[in-house]
């Protein structure tokens, strides 16, 4: 299988150490060939040799919009609908306000509880500060999140891919759903931007969010992204308001006006260091089919799947994602009761993965850089460690906290 | 002058191009020597070298408050009332946003309209969002800041040192007359950390923001700082409640709970590689006497001043800056009706300040590398530009937008 890969040169595009079957880049990716060399230019090359007049010599001001434009094709965008900025938690307090303050007879915000925390705590955030103008928090089981879509919904938000099981909703059918009901959708693709097959434009969803360190390979940290349609882009108005969302930046007037267009979403100045090695992660994707990329994602989950069946259920490992590949990205879940000492015991064996409580083992299979025999060795070690009894072993069961 | 300068040897500390005469560090500080190390260490010794599990092998996760440690001591705060996040104008909203939530029978936003124009900005988009509890903003003029301090003021901001003029207010006093109002206020440093001799704590200030990019020289969008002290800092709610400001953020809790102290106020993920750049930026900072650093930068303006007295005034230069060093800032602007011009002459003469409309030269005085000798050849430099009337070739005419 890996022979026959037409992706399988694309590893090459990164740094990875030998010998290791690195299943991590749903948390973090690695790091492209490139990225040193990139920021060596930015402190060298523009920095110091440029000083203040890097910002115009070197366009450091458009690094939000060059870096969209990137970002659009990966989400089936146009190129003028994406910009990076800030967080993901912050780049969709943005959007949940902007919606909430465009529709002032509906005071809820709904989200799926599946989502990962930090979009719960932001929206918690949100409605919070608008207490006094009636907002509210629903927070909902993720099999209710459709069915909770009434017209008191201000705005609603859903992970397109679940960040524990890697279940994946069909964007166009709850997009269609949310609209039905006159409800904003805040898409979070931060599970899915890079490593899955997205036709935002086709499936008409209207608002995005999502990461650059996950399987856009850019960096611990790096800043996010927000999508917004363009028809609805100036129906907008972001409640952080920062100069560089300004219409004129450099005009420094007394009163806010909104750019045009996606980049009344920027706040502060963009940290252009982390911008640089985001732009420079994208630049992995030159060239590259997100339809075949989303073939071997879905032959690598379905492969891992299988194998795990055959080979670790007798040990009482239990998939948790959905073996239907249309309703799975590109990450597959074990739970284990002693999923974190197993995780461990996988790690001293060189294969990295991680680990959610209180039962789940998350194997990112991002086919940029994982090849078909890593899934089997991965499959195979974690039965050595069964077989072994390595998850009883006291130095595995230790438990660290990680991000 | 600068062979008795006891701070002459900090200049090693960084690297700038032979000939410049850099004085535009209230704009983008220079590149510490070491920051370019710093980052290929992150990049290769921990990001390509750990992965994932960099996260906790470089302690990454606790890089804001590591950062906050050190910016601490040059605000003269303790060294747990001060957190490394996001921008300037998302710190902004945080701290203006948890003050307006904290007095809910108070709801005017006060801010000094001579402020940054994102502060302004960020302040106009949180009352915006909370107009329906009320909320308004409300801009003075410098002068009647301090009268407009009343019972209804819920919050009030203002900058420490002007960034047109550089006027440096008295912190101390303006802190107590606001507390006499009832009036919490939230200092802009980001034209004075670093430059000047601060004492938060001395003052009794609470609440504080301040810019990593400028008089902290750790590169371009470098992230901002929070300061709140001790006492108050657990009455306070950020409305940005993103996962790294959760009491227990790896528990994945469905509910936000503040996390005591500082950390309360992180948001998302934090980028890295420019977290990095900013820690390495204030290790320049490491054994200096900040109280030396403003001895040698009231010097510098002195200096400027009286130079500019004697051989620009005749050209129809005039000090925009005040006369007197305890008002004023480390940075002298000069005001010219063709000052753009002279600017880009300046500029062509390899001398950097930068320039604000409509007449306003601005030069930074960043005592750690700016020389006595740089100030008085940058007057002679002015000098002879004007002799040459080079401000009236069409080439240096021509204005371009810059940050």
């Amino acid at each position: 299988m890996d022979r026959r890969d037409p992706l399988a040169h694309l590893r090459d595009r990164f740094r990875l150490p030998e010998g290791l079957i690195y299943l991590c880049g749903h948390s973090l990716g690695p790091p492209p060939r490139t990225v040193g060399a990139r920021a060596g230019q930015v402190i060298s090359g523009e920095w110091e040799a440029d000083l203040v007049a890097a910002w115009n010599r070197h366009d450091w001001v458009e690094l939000p919009r060059r870096i969209g434009r990137r970002i659009a094709p990966l989400l089936g965008a146009g190129e003028d609908e994406v910009i990076a900025a800030d967080s993901v938690s912050v780049n969709l307090f943005k959007l949940l306000g902007a919606l909430l303050l465009r529709t002032p007879d509906r005071r809820a915000v709904l989200v799926e509880e599946g989502n990962f925390p930090t979009d719960l705590y932001m929206a918690q955030g949100l409605a919070r500060l608008l207490e006094e103008s009636g907002a509210t928090l629903r927070l909902t089981a993720p099999e209710d999140f459709e069915s909770s879509l009434g017209p008191d919904v201000a705005v609603a938000t859903v992970s397109h891919v679940d960040f524990r099981t890697g279940r994946m909703l069909d964007m166009g059918a709850l997009t269609s759903a949310a609209r039905a009901e006159g409800v904003p959708l805040v898409w979070d693709l931060s599970h899915s931007a890079g490593a899955v097959h997205l036709r935002l434009n086709e499936d008409e969803v209207e608002f995005a969010v999502g990461c650059g360190y996950k399987y856009l390979n850019s960096g611990p940290g790096a800043p996010g992204f927000l999508y917004v349609a363009r028809r609805v882009q100036d129906t907008l108005e972001s409640p952080l308001t920062g100069w560089m969302g300004h219409a004129s930046p450099f005009d420094f007037e007394t009163r806010y006006r909104p750019a045009p267009g996606m980049r009344r979403f920027l706040a502060g100045t963009p940290p252009i260091l982390s911008m640089a090695a985001l732009d420079e992660g994208l630049r992995t994707f030159e060239g590259v089919d997100m339809a075949a990329v989303r073939r071997k994602s879905v032959e690598l989950g379905d492969l891992f799947l299988r194998l795990a069946g055959e080979r670790l259920a007798q040990f009482g490992v239990v998939p948790a994602s959905p073996a239907d590949a249309r309703r799975r990205g590109s990450q597959v879940s074990l739970r284990h009761p002693d999923g974190y000492a197993l995780m461990q015991a996988l790690i001293a064996r060189d294969v990295v993965g991680d680990f959610r409580g209180p039962d789940l083992m998350r194997f990112g299979l991002a086919p940029f850089y994982v090849r078909y025999a890593d899934v089997r060795d991965a499959v195979e070690a974690l039965r050595l460690a069964l077989v072994n009894e390595e998850h009883r072993q006291a130095r595995f069961r230790q438990q660290k906290l990680v991000p």
